[in-house]
Order: C-alpha cells, then structure tokens, then sequence
C-alpha cells in the first residue's frame, strides 16, 4: 500500500500515521521525494481500511498495490480450474457452448429446442424459469413450472441445465433441480445471495454487472468462494457504454485478461450483450477466437412469438451455421468445440 | 409505439404484422414515405413486447412513445407525493436532511453522532447495520447488534431512522425497527427484494443502481408501487462514468429531470456519489439549489476510526457549518431546511 | 513515481532497471514486501516515459504520483488567477456571467439579444460564426459575416465578446476580432490548435471535451500555457455518459474538483450540457451554488426559428428571471452575480 | 420524422406546426392516441432542423428515422467499396494488416522495423511523424524529418506508408509524402481537417473518437465525402468506458455493425485500444474473427526503449507469430491475410 501525502504534512502527523499502521503489525517506510512525499506499507495491508487513511486531511492519495482477490486470483491457485458438470468439463481447454430459449414457455417448446440445440452441438440447455424484467408488468417467467419444463428437457435430452436464481430463497429448489445456478447480471452484487450460494455445492454461473468492473467481478466470484463453492463460471455479457446502436458493448478483451487474472473458467453471452439476432454469430467467433471457454446462446424456434428477447434469438437453422462455423475456426484455434 | 420497416419489406409481411397486431385488439396505420415506411401502432401497446416485433426481419426499430411506468409517472399523480415518517414530511416543499454515520459501531458512537446532527438541523438518522461491502473479507456491519443500536439512539433523540436492507429475509424485522427502509445501489434491480417490499406499508429509500438510467430507476420505484406500497422515496447517489477523480460522478440534471416525470420525493447522497469529504459542501449546495427534496450525509465524530467510508465523513463540526450555510441558502430559494 | 514488479521479476532484472533509472539523474528505493515488490522512483520523474518502464516484461504496473500539469496547478500557483476583459474580471470572486445565441443569424437578431442580456445583467456576449456541426449538410454558420456582425453588437452594448474558433488559419482574425477565443469541445485535444493559441495574448475559453478526464483538461490548458498564454477559462459543459435522458451529463463534481487542482477561472455551460431549455435554470444555480466562476447560456429570441440549437435556447424573458434569481442566490452565498 | 406532442397540446398548437412543416414542402399526419399523439412528417426531413421542432414548447420529443449520412451509408451504395492503395486493396474481402512503431526515430528504426514487419506478412506500413501527447513536455514526434524517414523506408521496402495528420496547414505535405492521411481519435470531430482532407484525393485512415458514436463516426466519414473524397477507411481504436484495466475498451460490435451501415472497410487498432502488448494478440483474432477488412498494430524492436507507447508495441518475433496465427485463422474464414 502506498500512502501519498499532502505538500504541507508536517513531521507530527506522519508520526502519528505510522504509529497507527505501526500498530496493527504493519511496517511503514516514509519516503520524502522533491514534490511529493510518500509513505510504503509492508505486510498485510488488506488489515488497513482505506477510507481510514484517506480520511486523514493530510493524506492526498491511497493506492493498493495487492488484488483484493485471492482464492479467485491465478497468484494463489496457477492452474486452470476444470469445472466438471455432470462429465461436461469447462476450462483448462474444455470449450462448451450453452443454449436455449430467453425463457421456458410450454413443453413442446423448450424439449424441442433442447434436441436442436443438443443436435448442432451444445452441450448444455440454458432456460429461464424466473426473468429478471425491467418492467413488473412484463412476463416473469413461469417459475416452478418453467423448471419442471427443464428438468423434462434434460430427460429427454440428456444435457445439464442451467437457469437464472432471483432469490436466495430457492436455493434449496435450484439446488436440487439444475446442474448450474445462473446469477444474472444484475444480482453480481447481491451480496446476500452470494454468500448463502458459497455454502452450496453447485457450479455457479456469474455473469458480470452492467457496469462491474474485472476486478468487481473478481470480488463477486470471491465472495462465492470464500463460503467455500469454487465451482465458479465467469461471463462477460457485454458493459453498459454510451454506445447505444447495441445494447450493451461486449468487453472481448476481459477475456484475455481475466484469463490472466484468474483461473476460473470465462465464457461470453453475445445474446444479451447485442439485444441483436444478427450479432450473434461475428461475436460468438470474436469471443471464441480472443480465449473465451464457452458461450451461452439465445435460441428460439419462433422467434416472433418468444415472450421475451425474440429479438436476440438465434432460429435453430442460424444455430446450427453459427456451431459448425465455429467447430471449424476451433479447428484452427486448436480449440475442440 | 411507432415500428419502423426495413427498405425491402414486402406487402405481404406488413399485412402479416398488421393482422398480429389487430389481433391483439389495438389499430396499425401504415404509413409510407419517400426513404422509409413506418407502421404507427395506437391503443394499449404494453400487450405488445418489443421483442417479439424486433424478432421480425423486416423491422428496423421499435419506438416506444409512451413512458413504461404508470403508478411513479407525473401524469397519472400530478401533485407531489408527500411522505410522512412520524410527523416528518418529506416532498412538495418540505426538505429533510438526513444524517450519521455510514455504519453503526457501538452506543456511544451512534447516540453521540445522533445528537450532534439533530442539534445541527438533521431530521433523520442513518446508520447502516448490514454493509454492502465489495470486498467478503471486509467488516460487514453489527447486524441486528446495529439495528437494535439505531433503535436506543432512536429513543434518546426521537429521530426517526432509516437502514439498508439487503436481504429479503430480513424483511418482517425491518419493518418493525426501522422508519425507513434503504434499497441501496447495487440492490436497485433486485426485483425479488422491490417486489416484497411493496408488500409492506414502509417507506422505501431507493437508491439509483450505479449504472441505471433515469427511466430504470423509475421502473425499480414501479416494482415497488405495483405492490401496493406507494411510499418510495428515489435518491441520486452518483453513476458510473469514465472519470476517476471523484468514485461517481453525482448526476445532478437528473433532480429536476425527475421532478418532472415523477411525483416522488428525490434526495441526493453527495457523501457516496464523491468519496471525498470536501465535496460533501459544495454538492449538497448545489443539490438544494437544483431542487433536491433532502440529503443523506454521512457524519462521524472520528473519521479516521470509522470502520468503513471514513474518507468521505463530515465531522459534527463540519456538518454543523454545512447545515447553517444550508439554511441561508435555502431562505434565498424559498425553501425551508 | 511507483513501479510495481512482477511476482516473479529476477534480481537481474531489478538492477537492470535501477540502473535505467539512475542513469537518468534519478534515484530508485527498492522495496520488497510480503507479496508484491516495487520501485519507488524519485526526483524529476518526468524525464521518465511511462510507456518505456511498463513495456518491460517484469513490470506489472506505473503508477505517477505527481500531477502532469504545472502552470496549470494551485501548487505552483496558489493564488487564483483573475482574468481582466475589456475591465470585466472573471475568477478570484468574480462571477461573470455570458449569454447569447448558438449562432449569429443577421443583424437584428444578435444586436436585440445583447441588448436584452446586457440589461438582464450578462456581462459578456457569445455568438457563434463557425459552428461545429455534427452533419456535413446541417447550417455551419454565418463566419466571417458572423464575427462582423457580433462586432456590431459589441459596438452597440458595449459588451465583450466570445465566439468559437475551429480552424487555426484564422487565429489572426479572431485574435483581432473577439474578446475571448472559445476552444469547442471536439477541439479539445487539436493540439496544433492549442499551440497556435499559447503564442497568443487573448483570453481563451477552454471547454472540457466529451469525454475528457479533468486531468486532460488541465493538460489542454497546460498547452496553452505551456506557449506563454496563462489566460485560460476552463468550461465544464457536461460529459458523455449512458444516460440518454439528458444530451450530457453536467459534471458538477468538477467545479470543486477544478477549484482545488487549478488557480483557473471554472464556469459551466448548462444550455449544451442539457440540450433541454427548461434544465439551464436548476443546472445554472446548482452551478453557481458548486462554486461555479460563471456561466455561458444560449438566448434567443426566437427559438423556434433559431439555425440550430432552438431545444435549449432560453426567451430573454426567461433569461431575465433566471438572472434575477442567481442574484438572490448570490447574495446568499456572498457572491455578487 | 416522428414528432410526439405533449398530453396538453392543443388544437391551435398542432395547426401551426403541421402549417410549418407544409411550408417547407412536406407532409404531416397526425395521428391521436389514447395517451399520446403524434405527428409523421414525410418528406426530405432534413431540410428541418430538429431543434427547431424540440423548442416548441408543446414538442414532447422528436425522433429521427432517417440515417443522417448519405455517402457514406450502405443503402445509397450496397457493394462494398475496394480501396486501392498502390496495387494493394483493402475492404471487399481484401484484408490488410498495417504494422511500424508508434513513431519513427531514426532511419535505422524505422528501416530495420519495415523489413521485418514486411517480411511477417504485413503490407502497409505505420509510423508516427507528428504525434498527438497529452501532454505538451512529452516528445511530439520527428515531424518533417520523420516524413523523410518514413519515405526512406518506404524505398527500401516498396511498402506504401500511412501517418498522422494534426495540423491542416500539412496537407499538401502529407499528399506529396504519405500514402494514407491518418486523422487521430481526438481529430475526427476536427471539421475544419475534415472539410479540407475531403478536397484531396488521398485515401484516409479516419479513427473513431474516444467517445464517438458509430453515427458520428460515420457522420464524420461524411464530412470528408461530402467534399468529394470517398476513398476512407474507417478505424475502431477503442472507445472510453468506466473500465480502466485497459486503456480503452474496443469496441468489437462495431465491425459487424459498420459492415451493416456502411460500404466503407473498417479496421481495428488493438495497440492503442487496450495500451497492453499481451492484449495484441488475442484481440487481432477476435477482430478477424468478427469480420474486420484489417488491423493496425505497433511494432518496436526495442519497446523499453521507444519514445512512446513501447508498453503496446510488439516485438517483431511476436509480431511474427501472430501473423502466422493470423494466417490460420483466416484459412478457417475463407479470408486471405
């Protein structure tokens, strides 16, 4: 931790600072340059609360040196995680593509997209039984039934499901009923949420806020992880910008550079980043070909009459050219797809 | 809602549009122009989800022309909205400071604060009991310890006080305790959390998400008017942006942009939109002076000590000249503080 | 100047650096902590590019800690500067305010505008020749007609006048021309302009660019006073973020921020921030309310037949209301306006 | 053009309004809703100024469904345009990597730079004569000299050589000199620069602004063919986010977009967009994967010891294998690099 100081400090209270840091087991070196001044902090820095320095009126600048992270950080732990889900493993190589319907309507609609999607290539059924809307009169889902519908859908394809969690409590329920817990983009910070799913045992898929930083997100999967569940899935599904032709602005280089930073698996939702059908596929390449271990994937098979985000849904025809454009580009990747 | 059509739509899609349309009881006009054709859409064009008309490939653009909040809107409630909490009103006219520190710690701390800010002028005390913190490892807040806390500096000082909440479980005992209960940023979109409180009869101070457009914040304000629960007071707490200098950048048009479109009460929170206690000043001035219905301050007798965001706390001294500097400002404007 | 070192970096790699460093007149102070190791650089740290510290493989991270800008800073200049034109002062107490049209029409319009801010009580008179256009094909100003009817106008109230330059081959003539030189928004960073600008002896009105750091504002101005020219007013006139509500978000954060880091003059410029007429009264008196040196407002008198900009075009007479309020406020903030 | 009037509107109001429209030789259709009315105007909408709508008091707000640009737009021009520089193409399927060292040096640098960048596979090349810094102590390039060295190397390698413009008064020079005019991020707003490079017949390389929309880069695009020079190539560089990890974030969308909007090729600059050479690599493949006509990237033989941005320059072995990698990729997109 560097603690820079104002012109004017004066001997006493640099005296008393150290004394402070001194005091929690830290070790403090001051540092006097021509124009500023500065003082160095050893140790485990993370037992100072910045607000406290920075509340001092001659302190001018705190800046941290350490992540904040550390179970999710690649420092601590410099192999790549492998999340195992039902035998499909993500990361450390594994490429895997999640797809399905914005949200489960009836029976037939989410078994037959379930076989189209499995049919092209997906390894995994995405389906939203409860729908984070903007607006509280806009369909919300069809709740427990919506995840009966999936778990039907898995019966007879196969796959592993995931769906989005919008309170904490059906942890119980999701649990038991799917084999990835999503927690959407506007829950990042959901910090009750987070910690009662850290006490699961269930792969988490976290996608990142609309204006969370990387480190932000980092901090999110920390604290799943602390609880103890370090089953997590990253997902950058594009950040809110003054870019307004798209819905979001997918951020393709938090790929390469959470890769670097953490070792937890990182997959991309160009689906709701764009808001945009015909983004899709240059974006799933994009997000492919940057290091991304995955994607998840809007798919309808009409998608005029989808109770919500028709517009960003691929039909099943689109899917099935986007999955064998893409086992071709993994080809010249080296990336099994 | 006004569905523009791409170039080389044909006759026969736009028939097909007009009859789902029709179907769903409302009129299309079809109008044609020299470069582009648009089909005008009246009556209760909420049945219709945007989505669905996106989906279509012959339409370039859904616009929407009516606001998609009804209950928060102006034009359903023209008069101010004025929200009583035991004897304080806040709205049309009536301006409330509200202040303390950002987390309670022990007794004397928060009876001390309590004091020392109800003899300034403020009318209501804040303390946080659960903290939203980014960091797991960082203090979380006493919990019920600090509601039970809040609670005696209630008794010693009749002000009313006013809390975050950040889990729905904790719903019942907040009720009971508080007199305001705080929705904070990160929590705005929390619909699961909106939609239970608006089955309570609390006041809510809702804060908007760091990345939520005017419109989003109104919608969250609906979630929890839709309910039932009208009694939402909506607070400006800084949005993310590019710059660094200040933690938010505080969105000061959007004080008399919502008092246009809503009749809600807004307050603004220059402590956390700026992070920086010499801020506080000139941003609550000018919140006032922009119209702003109150303020929520953070104030600590030791700043330095306090066990989060001491960087940003007045000292009692300090919000004591805030609130004198306040009320002359607030006699130049016609407002009484 | 902070240099963090990778995990990882090698004793060799160390005294590599050092050894850059001091061969540059500098002296670097190693210290290696628990889990993060790092340079701190001290003396005229300038000399040292950042880009060629972090572009070895072992450096993680470059951190300054002395601001870039100088004759720019309150540190080297702590008094406030004043700047005197044609006998009107702005800075150091002195609240001026300009108004005007966004273009100079004819003769009429701009000489019956001045007259009718002149006797509101605007001290400074602004009108654009050449204006900044978004589209090739939309109005681009009267220009040279444009500065010679403004000329007129000034002839006629005796008021100074401000008006915007866009291309350098026309320095000369405007430094004839005008009272103070407006550098636009986009123009922000043309550094060739700036450059030209500092070999001048004209007051130069600096407007923040769209989507400028405060930090790069002050190196705009830095420029400019770089070549000699220290007469610079700085003008937040909002910044780009999502929120579409508004054309900009006025940056009102920025006043104190600028006052604390700068001896320069600051007003805003609510009309373009806002693009909405009825937000110039509450953003102006937030302005000024912030600490604002001042405030540049479009009048027209016409603004439905105003070449551009009409939407946030003030009517004299509402010009003429919202000077007499900022009187009032001004008096209660000791602030003659 | 879709104007939406207020709930208060009345009949006399609308009257005056339709009779303005009528009188610049277009149609108006009003059309009265159960909560909102609106006029359609059909016609050359452009001959209205939207402000002049806006500032109707009783104008709620106007929507454009015309594109803004003509030239530059795709429907006025559906096959891609072909840029020919010296024998070779770009845009049309033809994909060009641009590659140099952010400036040039001295001959040997720059010669030595163009051979091995030659030799990876690139075909034009980049180097920086006049270079736009922040601040205005920091090396600003060889200027006039670095024009000359930058012929040289193009003698030594018949590599044709694009560079920045930032001064007007240079065109001629840069014509003569160069053989793409590049205009900076912090330029394309620059009208003045636009207006005159569209009187050239030289090729332009013109980056998008920091915070540019894609419509405002393509409004600036306008500007230099409005004036007769159709011959621009089109560069997403990285726009400015709240994310600070990297400099910028790009912009990825923007590619699959622009190929929508525009007949124009689009290039992307990963160097400058995130400021991390281990970036480079894996956002040149996003960007080829996403559609893009190109890249231009920074190579520096010796990055710690550039004169600027050495943290994003490539070495040229790495340079080297990345055109290798690149060279696979395209195999698998049936694009030739």
């Amino acid at each position: 931790m560097i603690i820079q100081l104002n012109d004017n400090v004066t001997k006493k209270e640099i005296e008393e600072l150290i004394k402070i840091i001194e005091e929690k087991g830290l070790v403090a070196n001051y540092v006097v340059g021509e124009k500023t001044s500065v003082l160095g902090v050893l140790g485990e820095t993370n037992k100072i609360a910045i607000g406290e320095i920075e509340s001092y009126e001659f302190v001018k600048k705190v800046i941290l040196l350490q992540e904040p992270y550390k179970k999710a950080s690649r420092s601590f732990h410099p192999e790549d995680t492998i999340i195992d889900i039902n035998g499909i493993k993500i990361g450390g190589g594994n490429t895997v593509v999640m797809a399905g319907p914005c949200s489960v309507e009836n029976r037939e609609q989410i078994v037959s997209i379930a076989k189209s999607v499995k049919e092209a290539g997906a390894k995994i059924l995405r389906g939203g039984a409860y729908k984070p809307r903007t607006s509280p009169y806009a369909f919300q889902g069809l709740e427990l039934e919506g995840l009966e519908l999936l778990k039907e859908a898995r019966k007879e394809t196969g796959m592993p499901i995931v769906s989005e969690i919008m309170s904490s409590d059906l942890i119980e329920k999701f649990v038991e009923d799917v084999d990835i817990i999503q927690v959407g983009a506007r829950n990042m910070q959901n910090f009750d949420l987070l910690k009662k799913l850290g006490k699961t045992n269930k792969p988490i898929l976290l996608k990142r806020g609309l204006s969370a930083t990387i480190e932000e997100l980092l901090m999110a999967a920390e604290y799943i992880m602390a609880g103890g569940n370090d089953k997590v899935i990253l997902c950058e599904r594009g950040i809110r910008t003054y870019e307004t032709y798209t819905r979001n602005t997918l951020d393709i280089s938090a790929i390469p550079v959470l890769k670097r930073l953490t070792h937890l698996p990182i997959i991309t939702d160009p689906s709701h980043a764009t808001g945009k059908y015909w983004l899709v596929n240059p974006l799933s390449k994009a997000s492919i070909a940057a290091g991304a271990d995955g994607l998840i994937i809007e798919v309808h098979n009409e998608p005029t009459k989808a109770l919500c985000d028709g517009a960003q849904s691929l039909k099943p025809e689109k899917f099935k050219e986007l999955m064998d454009e893409l086992k071709i580009l993994g080809s010249a990747l080296n990336v099994k797809i």
